[in-house]
């Protein structure tokens, strides 16, 4: 692998891009058309999936979800008000506040993640064919 | 494979989209280091990428971007302006705008290019390993 880069590289490289901006798109729509935005789904779904024990901090979401911490806050804030999770002190500490989904949040983001596993596996198969261009 | 998830699968659709904002991230500041904006990046490869004989069209590039023709003419604009590339009358419809490359963007998007080949091989074996998870 060289850095010298064929039609076929660049037409690969374009091609994942591609498929890229439709899962996006595809994403993003889903999630409006569950009631939510496709921030909150995101934050929905990084309190859901975080690979830690126990629920996950303000600030680990944050930094699964690559945001400032007040911006993270804010958006929890938005999502509380809107009945999609709890927010805890955590007992051991403080100075933390805890994360969970309340019922609403869970229906919601399970609907979305079974839309988005079955998407996830034609993107894998789209992605794999483009990226086993590029040699 | 049911529309009832694990917590393993909500962990594996976590940290895909955990390393896409990684991949996504990477590739804004790669293209900020080189000189020019994400969207002109995107840009240069649907260009040079087209899958189709000869240079591509405004609208072609557009619709492989997701972008509003409007959208897509000011891009092109701006990046002509910067002397990445160019536009030409197409000879055969007067009314297309065929996009080339100039010598510049095609410094630009070389490197780029290999970069992004680099650290797609990176995100593909994680990309995979957190998709092996969800069935």
């Amino acid at each position: 692998m060289t850095d010298q880069l064929t039609d076929r590289d660049y037409q690969a490289l374009a091609g994942f891009r591609r498929a890229l901006r439709q899962f996006l798109r595809f994403s993003e729509q889903a999630a409006r058309h569950a009631g939510v935005t496709p921030a909150q789904h995101q934050l929905l779904l990084a309190v859901r999936g975080h690979p830690g024990e126990g629920p996950p901090s303000t600030s680990e979401v944050a930094d699964a979800l690559q945001l400032r911490l007040h911006s993270a806050v804010e958006l929890v804030g938005r999502a509380d008000a809107n009945g999609l999770l709890e927010r805890h002190t955590d007992p051991d500490d403080h100075r933390r506040t805890l994360l969970t989904l309340t019922a609403e949040g869970q229906r919601c983001l399970a609907g979305l993640s079974a839309e988005h596993r079955r998407e996830l596996a034609r993107f894998r198969v789209e992605m794999q064919a483009v990226l086993d261009a590029l040699d």
